[in-house]
C-alpha cells in the first residue's frame, strides 16, 4: 500500500463519501463572565466562538486535536455545509476518515479566531456598550488572546488535555502559543509553515495591506458597516498576500508572461497578463467573504506575535514546554522560510524538547501547506499515531495502584 | 593603493569637491518631426527629453556613456543642482572625476525616460490636441520606445557610437534593448541588477501597485491634475516597491521587530514597528516627487519588457549584438535575482558575445546597485578601461590608408 493509498487526495466529487466527514455544521458558544482579559489591557465580553467538531471524543477524552486556521480561514476545516456546497472545508484534504487527521481515530476541533468575521466575536459585531458595530472600537487582540479564548472553548467541551494542537502559517503561531501558555494541556504540537515570530518583512507586507484598506475612501475610519465596504483597498491587500503565498518558481510555472485571453499586447490598463487576471480574481473574490476591519485586526495580531515576548529569549520562552513537536517547512516558502522553522527547532532542542523536523521539497511556496501533499499527510499521520501510542502507553500506568 | 582609494565612496560633504561633477544643470531637447512612432501603434509629438551631461566629449566622439535610470529615477545622475541641494544625483557615488564612471575620461549622458515626470514628455504634460494634460490619453510606451527616443537625443548630441550603455534594474533593460536595437551604435553594455524580461512576480507586484493607485478616490481615472492627487494610493504602491528592493536579511538587520519611539506595544493602528515607520516615510516622501500616472505607465513598460519579444528566443534576439557585456547581479536581490542574470549570460554566450559576469555577495537586496560598493565600482572601472582600450586600439586602423 502506497502513501497515496493511505492518504487519499481530496475527494470533492465524493460528497459525503467514505473519506469525507460529510455534512457538518458550524456551532457557536458564548461566554460573558468573567470577561476575557486581553493583552492590550482591555477586556472583551461577551465572547462568541464559532467552531466545528468532527469525530468522536474517546471516553478518556484523550484523542482531541485542535486545529487553528490561518489569517483568512474559519472553523469550517472539513466536510460540506450543504449539498449545494461546491467546495469542502479549507483542510478537507487532511481531515476526514482515513486521512492524516483521521476522524475515525481523533476528535477534531476548529474554531474561528476572535477578531475574525466567521462567527466569532470581531469588529463587525455589535458592541453591547453602544448598540453599534465595534468597528475600530474593537479592542486589539493578540495571538495569545485568541488562544486564551479557545482554551475556554476547549474546557467547555470537556477536554482538559489535547492530543495535539496544530496549524499552518498563523495557525502554527497559535499552536506554539498554546504549547507555551498551557504546557499541561497538550501532548504534541504540529507547527507547519510557521515561525516563532513574524519577520520584519512579514510586518512590512501586513502594513502595506492595512494602508491599502485605510486608503480606501469607503473605509471611513472603519465605520463602513451598512454602507459601501472598502472593496478596492481590501482587494489590494489580498493581492499583496497572494503574491507572498506563491513562490516565484510556481508563479513562473503557473503564469509566466502568458497573456490572458489575447494574442497580443493591448497597450492599455486592462488585464493583459494571466498573473494580473489571477490576482484581480483573488482580490475580488476575497472581498465577498471577508471583513476589512478583521483583516486589519488579524494582521496586527500577526505583527505582535513573538513567542519570546515577555521572555529573555525564545529558548527561555520554551522552557516549560512538555509537548512533543513536529515542525514542517516547505523549501520554496519565502514568507515563512525554512530558516524560521530551524530557529524554532534549535530553541526546542536547547530545551531537550523531543522534536521532529522536516523540510518538504516543494515548489508551491507558502500555499503548499493547503495543497495535497503525500509527504505532509504521511508525516502528520505517523507523528500522531506515535503521540497517541505514547499518551495511551502512559495512561494505564496512572491507573495502576 | 586599495580599491577604496581608487574608487572613493560618496562625498556629499564635499560639494563641488575634487570628486564631484559639481554644479550641474538639467537640459532639455524637443523634437516634433517626424513624430516618434510607438510600439502601441500610436505616435508621440512633440517629444521633449530632459538630460544631463558631464565630462568632455573627445574629439573622436568615442568616449560617451549613456546611463539609463530606474523606475523612479531621473536625468540627475550626479552632482548638485544648487548650493542648497542636500543630496547629489542618484548615482553620484559612481559618476564623477576619479569615480567608476570617470568624468575625467568619459562623457556621461543621462536622460529622463518618456512617460516619466522629470522633464521628459509624460502623462502630466499638455496634450497639444486638447490643450489639457494627457493623463490616460497618453499613449502606452515601452522600453523600446524610451530607447528610440533617447537614440534621437544621442544623435542630436553628435554621438553616433556610444562607448557604453548602462543602467541598473529598469535602466539595465533599456541598455539591453539598445544593444539589440542599435548593435552598431554601442561598444559595450553594463547590465546591472537586471533581467532580459520582467518575471511573473515582477508583473504581479507592479499590478498591485497600479491597483492601489487606481483604487484611490483621488485618482479620478487619471484626471487629477490641478486637484488633489492620489497620494494614498501612490504611497501604497511605493511601499510595495520598497519591500521588494530590500532583502529579507537586510530588513531584519535594519529594522528587525524593533519598535519606533516606544518601549511597549501601543495596541493601536499607529506606527509601532520601525519597519512600518520606514515604509510610511518612503511612501509619503515619494508622492511629493512623483506623478501617479507616470508610475502606471512606467510599470506597464516594465511588464511588457521581454528582450525576446518579436524573436523566437532570447538567444535569437541577441544574434546581432556586437557590444561586449558586463553583467552584474547581487546575491540577495530577489526581484532581479542572479538566476535572471545567468539566463541572460547563457544567451549571450550562445551567441559568442564576449561577456563578463559577476555575482556580488551582498546583503542589501535589489537596492544594492544604488549603494556604495567597492567591488561594483572597481569592476565597472576596469571593464570600461578595457573597452576604451579596445575601441581606441581599433580606431586608428580605420584611419590608416
Amino acid at each position: 500500500m502506497s502513501i497515496d493509498d493511505k492518504v487519499p487526495i481530496d475527494d470533492a466529487s465524493q460528497f459525503g463519501g467514505s473519506r469525507s466527514v460529510g455534512w457538518v455544521e458550524t456551532q457557536s458558544w458564548t461566554f460573558d463572565a468573567p470577561p476575557l482579559e486581553l493583552d492590550c489591557g482591555r477586556s472583551l465580553s461577551p465572547v462568541t466562538q464559532a467552531y466545528e467538531l468532527y469525530g468522536e471524543l474517546s471516553p478518556e477524552r484523550d484523542n482531541a486535536i485542535l486545529i487553528f486556521h490561518a489569517l483568512t480561514g474559519d472553523a469550517h476545516v472539513a466536510g460540506y455545509h450543504s449539498p449545494e456546497d461546491a467546495k469542502p472545508g479549507w483542510w478537507d484534504i487532511m481531515v476526514g476518515p482515513g486521512k492524516a487527521f483521521d476522524t475515525a481515530k481523533y476528535a477534531i476541533i476548529c474554531a474561528n479566531v476572535i477578531g475574525g468575521c466567521k462567527g466569532s466575536t470581531g469588529p463587525a459585531d455589535v458592541d453591547p456598550q453602544t448598540g453599534r458595530p465595534y468597528a475600530l472600537h474593537f479592542p486589539m487582540v493578540t495571538i495569545g488572546d485568541m488562544v486564551r479564548a479557545q482554551k475556554q472553548l476547549v474546557d467547555h467541551l470537556g477536554v482538559h488535555k489535547l492530543l495535539a494542537v496544530t496549524g499552518g502559517s498563523m495557525g502554527g503561531m497559535l499552536a506554539l502559543d498554546w504549547a507555551v501558555r498551557y504546557p499541561d494541556a497538550v501532548a504534541s504540537v504540529l507547527a507547519i509553515a510557521t515561525s516563532a515570530r513574524l519577520s520584519a518583512q512579514g510586518i512590512a507586507f501586513n502594513e502595506v495591506g492595512r494602508q491599502a484598506i485605510m486608503a480606501d475612501v469607503n473605509w471611513c475610519g472603519g465605520n463602513y458597516y451598512g454602507q459601501e465596504v472598502p472593496r478596492a483597498g481590501l482587494a489590494v491587500a489580498r493581492m499583496i498576500g497572494h503574491i507572498t503565498y506563491l513562490s516565484e518558481e510556481q508563479m513562473h510555472a503557473k503564469f509566466g508572461r502568458r497573456l490572458q485571453e489575447r494574442e497580443e499586447f493591448g497597450y492599455d490598463f486592462e488585464t493583459e497578463f494571466q498573473v494580473e487576471s489571477y490576482l484581480r480574481y483573488q482580490g475580488n473574490r476575497f472581498v465577498e467573504r471577508f471583513d476589512a476591519n478583521s483583516y486589519l485586526y488579524i494582521t496586527k495580531a500577526l505583527d505582535y506575535f513573538d513567542l519570546a515576548n515577555g521572555h529573555r529569549s525564545l529558548v527561555e520562552a520554551l522552557e516549560r514546554v512538555q509537548a512533543h513537536f513536529l515542525v514542517v517547512s516547505f523549501s520554496s516558502d519565502w514568507l515563512y522560510p525554512t530558516a524560521a522553522s530551524k530557529e524554532l527547532v534549535r530553541a526546542l532542542q536547547a530545551n531537550a524538547v523531543p522534536t521532529t523536523f522536516f523540510e518538504i521539497p516543494n515548489a508551491y511556496g507558502h500555499d503548499a501547506f493547503l495543497l495535497p501533499n503525500a509527504q505532509l499527510a504521511e508525516t502528520v499521520s505517523s507523528f500522531l499515531a506515535n503521540v497517541q501510542q505514547r499518551v495511551r502507553g502512559r495512561a494505564p500506568e496512572l491507573h495502576t495502584p
